[in-house]
């Protein structure tokens, strides 16, 4: 029963997207049945509108709105390209093409819209974005980046040409890509009991040789860096669907740290998404702390790395949790910082042998 | 029996590094046998010793070569650390395990061999390159770039726990990765008689979604940007060992070129390696000549792709070919340069229903 449950929650998803956008196109057409200029209103996402929201432990836009009316003559242009993008991934959406973003910028000259600039037509994806509630990705556009997921997790493709058909995430020892299609497909079964999220795919290879899905139960994920949306989103599902607890392995700096924080709490920039964060999901390491107690091999911070550590110390995602603010505080006081690799001075299976089990275990 | 002679040759090819490693180390142990301080000579990879050779198609070292002998004090450390890099290449090599560059950095402290910083060792990998012949991949050293590839083409893993399972590569609809399980593979099997690189992962999944690989019987690859190492030999392998011609699309500016040149004709740092680069490859677009002819959207070329365009032309790589010349000047001419995207001012399937038929006929 469970299962079925989850296996038709992709497509009806899709037609969530799809009537998102219809009652959208219907609220304009309405206004103009009545006679009236229409409108189009949503949440500011001006930096005073967004607050940090400490019960959904993430950014959230207030209550301060804009409207776009198409009386108005300063925003008849964003008005109608709104529209445009909306008509324009309902087409996507319904013929389940893919886009990315500079993708839309072109082919909005097809239809004789013009964007002045990249940023331009960006921004009015992220408009509706925050008039739908739906992420852009649901509207089949992607970004360029791709990470990658290992482990014993069987999906099924709702893509055209390959629907129904299931592939086990061990089928290939490189990793599988997370592209539009694994993201779309449903999941059929799984033995892993938790999720650990690595940030370099040297260290992502290293576990699979290793056998670490399989000694941990584990699904591995690649976020290659800052994760790409579509895999936090597709961490989140891990989380939610298959109620797996997540794990995040980073570089032990700043920008390792905030990796596994916006997979945590998301960012700013997505305070009008939801299901992009994972609140339940722990930082494992490689913690300040880490870097004192496995004496590891490190580099000097740099004015940059010091720079960022002051201004995450005041971020509300970082103010009042005592890990992380231990961990900001020791990385100021050693100064220092190192990788992941680093732990290869202990010989190239210490961080899966002793490191990885300990940290698991620590962070549970 | 062509089948056949395939599928040993990833195994020969292993067998044949660890004799090349081993031979390395015995000239080592023969020296001191025979009472003198051992001397390890190799071609000089100075930049004067970097010619382009226009038989071979690829850059090459001269004649001239450089000495590390044990008996003079200067050499003692490069001569003992690039020993134990030996050692450690034929320890990954026989134990199937793989590592990155950072990774052998932090590695060598497990032996108590010191290198002051990163560029050191990486350094004495490419002085290991040089002596043996062999890649850095070749002893199952990789870079963390992963690239993909997608079509009718089976392979047969030779990793462990995967060895005799094959896998084909439409399997993942998002495309396979391009990791260390993928390229030690043995090619069992494939109907396509082309392969096409391209640069963007946009476009790659375009490609997909639009049954390219089908509709040309093709391999498609995506690079990625510039195609890592691993990417650049996969590509000749399939030349070489399928019998297939590959054409390369990148966007229409200096870089996209370069991407496809160092495809075809390899780099300068790469002159102490064959077997990285497909010199029958074609470049077959964006050209500075379809932006033209095709009225695409572009953008002014700025000073750094102009710096960038009178470099290339005056590159032993480009000067005596006259498409390549051509290109270049009429880049210099309009000014201006297009992304793969932008033909989607056409519509979203234009690129594959037009451009991309026109462009393999008149590269053929």
């Amino acid at each position: 029963m469970e299962q079925k449950k989850t296996k038709t929650r992709i497509l009806e998803r899709k037609n969530e997207v799809i009537s998102g956008l219809k009652s959208f196109g219907t609220k304009l057409y309405d206004q103009l049945d009545q006679g009236v200029f229409p409108t189009i209103n949503m949440p500011s996402r001006s930096t005073e509108n967004i607050n940090y929201d400490p019960v959904l432990r993430q950014f959230i836009l207030g209550d301060k709105s804009v409207s776009r009316s198409a009386r108005n003559i300063r925003h008849v242009k964003p008005f109608t390209q709104l529209a445009w993008a909306a008509m324009f991934s309902n087409e996507l959406t319904t013929q389940r093409k893919t886009s990315t973003l500079r993708d839309v910028y072109y082919s909005a000259q097809a239809y004789e819209m013009t964007f002045t600039d990249q940023q331009e037509s960006n921004n009015i994806i992220t408009d509706l974005e925050t008039v739908t509630g739906y992420s852009r990705e649901d509207f089949n556009i992607f970004p360029e980046e791709r990470s990658a997921v290992f482990g014993d997790l069987t999906i099924e493709y709702t893509v055209p040409g390959y629907e129904g058909r299931t592939m086990n995430l061990t089928s290939h020892p490189d990793g599988v890509l997370i592209g539009p299609a694994l993201t779309s497909s449903e999941f059929a079964g799984t033995s892993a009991d938790k999720v650990i999220a690595i940030e370099k795919g040297g260290l992502f290879t290293r576990f699979i040789e290793e056998n670490v899905h399989r000694k941990h139960n584990a699904l591995l994920v690649m976020t290659g860096g800052q994760a790409p949306r579509q895999t936090r989103q597709f961490i989140r599902r891990l989380h939610d669907e298959l109620n797996l607890p997540v794990y995040i392995l980073t570089d032990g700096d700043p920008w390792g740290m905030h990796i596994a924080m916006v997979i945590i709490a998301g960012s700013a920039n997505a305070a009008h998404l939801r299901e992009l964060n994972t609140p339940d999901a722990k930082w494992s390491g490689v913690w300040a702390t880490d870097i004192v107690n496995y004496k590891l091999p490190t580099d000097p911070l740099d004015e940059v790395d010091i720079k960022r550590l002051y201004e995450l110390q005041k971020d509300p995602r970082y103010k009042d949790d005592p890990l992380w603010q231990r961990e900001i505080k020791t990385f100021l006081k050693i100064k220092r910082k190192a990788e992941q690799e680093a732990f290869s001075r202990y010989g190239l299976t210490y961080i899966v042998d002793e490191y990885l089990p300990t940290k698991l275990e620590e962070t549970k």
